[in-house]
């Protein structure tokens, strides 16, 4: 085989050396042709788009291009031409195929054909190959790399707060236990010896790492989160999973109008980078998948947000509910938890662009959210998104240290557990705020996907951790 | 209080706009002075340096004045002008001062003086505002992000593995298990049923990602996990941790040299990322944890790595312990496994330079490695560094399935539960890559810090889960 440098598909399309003798490596997404001429879709995973290499059939031996199918591996170096066909700009007329790794077609699940969402969750350690994943998968590192660039050039410092906790944050769910005692051995007294566990206590995997960003926030200015989170709850439904990934910010010196425009800043910049750097990716989702998802994208990072008070909300959906509307859930008024419909209905029907819902009740949110005057209401800055309801939660911190221990023990939370916390309002104490974002939640927005299981490599949900 | 955009000090002190009136937030770091003026240092966050407030006594309120200690929390405005006392350009002649929260001296732990090591690991939540846990904290965050960039830029893809998995990836370690079950009741019968727990079969905390990583590179092309990964092993040393942050890239159509220039590049360009992005930080560092800091970093960044045969390195070993080198672990000879004095000698002392040690003895490695033709030793490409012995562990895989199958046989592993894995062999298989990265070990590296449980917000070590 000659020796050519290898270059990924995405680049040689992207900048076509017409005439030149090239190397590329992939996979065979298809193959079709006749006795003298054979041809090949290719593609590497650098881009959606294959690259098509022409075979001329009798320049090669049949056995090998009999064990050319659909899934199996090639090296292929040939000149790179204008292509006379439709479909692709240019092409490869091989000189020399080397076959890597063939991909018997009475085995491989992936042939050319469309497949079921729920099949490919079955082979989920085979779907990347595919189209719709590899599409999703591209856009997911890019959401990745969008939120890192954001919070550096915003002078957030990236902050690993720990997985394995012994506090339960903020009692935000059911939790997942760590430990290394022997199942088979403990509880057969009916006691549980946590002193011989590894950390020689009870100890669990987090629901939120924002207790302990706020000391991050609290040292050093402003800080981020971005791992993962785990929650227990037998939730069989397309938006949940028992581990996903959370971005938390946290901000020193922070007020809500504040907190809100970093919101809407940092949360157009993600999706405005999946317009600038995804666009080949979108455009197929956008045909296959949803075909609302590039005017979507689009209006999200054009449109302001409004940005409305609970209490204006809840009249909102009180008067639609009185002209007729139907909400599987009714709205019952003022103090009412709202559900992704209420949310959406806001959104989707009524301001036609996203919103951002602040001053909700104080019973129905965390301890931790700072009150305003009135007693009632705190400082919340939710956001509510069309197609996925709430998005990002938020809310100015309560700073006093007073009025954070007796919200603590107005609720019957414990004191001792956060002895810890509560320093960061003891010594040197400052407003702050911050916000939580679901990635698994941010990615289903910008690839149109319908269920969260088809979001992340390999889900987690009850039942099912296979791979 | 005037109302003016607070400016960060990093921002104030880099691009100081003199005769401006300012406001900057932060920490009192120390306070002097005498019964005319006082001198604030105030910290953000956003350096390791301070900026000077000057407080003309006779212009604030004495009981105010009284209660900024150090720790204590303020917003100050006042003029920016060129400072007359050394150590100092600039500094601010206070017009203004909120106190936004009191530090009581009498309790807050954080004095301005040394503290040990030990002492501010049991204060780990307040650890974080002290000069040198600054100063760490924004390396470790420069490190993220230019490992983000490196392989955005490179065409890697960030890859989610899974955290929580029924797979024992490559009996790497101890692991910890994840359950809902109430361990008060399980057991009591010596059954564990695990068709009750939530997953429906015993889970684990991962202890690598990268077999699935082989999922993603063999579709994707080339992907990077960035993650937690655990191990349950009872170690209290200064380089273990139960809980920690792993990069592991994994490319497809890699050899052997090819993967040992990606190793190179990758890790000269995190530490040149230190150099250009942190100086202020490095040069603290520097001076008051590790004397020889910037020299080693500038020293690995100019050098050449030494590419060695391990069974070359064993010679060199042998030969200096035959002229009287005193090894704590004897060398052995060949099929040794070398400990991390023994790498450190050969890069500190006998070459001076980093080493990439390729060709180990296959059976002192993982079954994944591709076998070299003499069947004893394997693709391995370690990158040992001064200071911290193996920091990058590297290997091209094995991708025959039938070699695979054979050797997952050989070593009396269950081929049924590599199914998953297997079949990246048995469809399309392709020569492929990869290496992990312990991200404490490169800050510990590039901070010049002794102990791993310094470079991570929360260490979770055995008997240690706190905050």
């Amino acid at each position: 085989m000659e020796s050519i440098r290898r270059t990924k598909i995405a680049d040689l399309l992207k900048q076509p050396a017409i005439d030149t003798t090239v190397n590329v490596k992939g996979w065979v997404r298809s193959k079709r042709g006749n006795k003298n001429v054979n041809f090949i879709a290719l593609n590497d995973g650098s881009s959606i788009k294959n690259v098509q290499v022409v075979v001329d059939v009798e320049n090669f031996d049949a056995e090998l291009l009999k064990k050319i199918t659909t899934g199996a591996c090639l090296s292929v170096v040939g000149k790179l031409v204008a292509s006379q066909g439709a479909g692709q700009s240019v092409e490869i007329q091989a000189s020399d195929i080397e076959l890597y790794g063939e991909a018997n077609p009475d085995e491989y699940p992936l042939q050319k054909k469309g497949h079921s969402m729920e099949f490919l969750r079955e082979i989920a350690h085979l779907r990347l190959r595919t189209n719709t994943f590899g599409a999703v998968m591209r856009i997911r590192h890019n959401m990745a790399i969008a939120i890192h660039r954001y919070f550096h050039e915003h002078g957030f410092y990236y902050f690993n707060t720990p997985i394995i906790t012994a506090s339960d944050a903020e009692g935000a769910g059911e939790m997942f236990q760590v430990t290394t005692l022997d199942l088979a051995r403990t509880g057969a007294d009916g006691d549980v010896a946590y002193d011989k566990d590894f950390f020689g206590k009870k100890t669990n995997l987090t629901v939120s790492g924002q207790l302990e960003g706020e000391l991050g926030a609290t040292a050093l200015g402003a800080i981020y989160t971005f791992g993962p989170t785990f929650r227990a709850e037998n939730s069989n439904t397309p938006r949940h999973l028992a581990e996903f990934w959370m971005i938390e910010p946290e901000v020193a010196f922070i007020d809500k109008d504040d907190l809100m425009d970093l919101e809407e800043d940092f949360i157009k910049y993600c999706v405005q980078w999946a317009l600038d750097n995804c666009m080949d990716d979108l455009e197929f989702l956008n045909k296959m998948i949803d075909t609302t998802l590039l005017d979507t994208l689009h209006s999200v990072v054009k449109e302001d947000f409004v940005r409305l008070p609970y209490t204006e909300g809840v009249k909102i959906l009180e008067e639609a509910q009185a002209k007729g509307h139907k909400f599987e859930f009714p709205v019952t008024g003022w103090g009412m938890d709202l559900a992704s419909e209420h949310e959406r209905f806001l959104v989707e029907e009524y301001f036609k662009r996203p919103v951002i819902m602040t001053d909700y009740p104080s019973e129905i949110k965390a301890f931790y959210m700072k009150k305003n005057a009135d007693g009632k209401t705190m400082q919340g800055t939710d956001v509510l998104f069309p197609r996925i309801g709430e998005i990002i939660g938020g809310s100015v911190r309560e700073e006093s240290y007073e009025k954070l221990t007796n919200e603590i023990k107005a609720r019957g939370m414990e004191l001792d557990t956060y002895k810890w916390y509560l320093d960061t309002r003891k010594f040197g104490s400052c407003p702050h705020g911050g916000f939580g974002l679901g990635f698994e939640r941010l990615i289903l927005f910008v690839t149109g996907m319908q269920n969260i299981r088809d979001v992340i490599p390999f889900p987690r949900t009850p039942k099912n951790a296979e791979f």
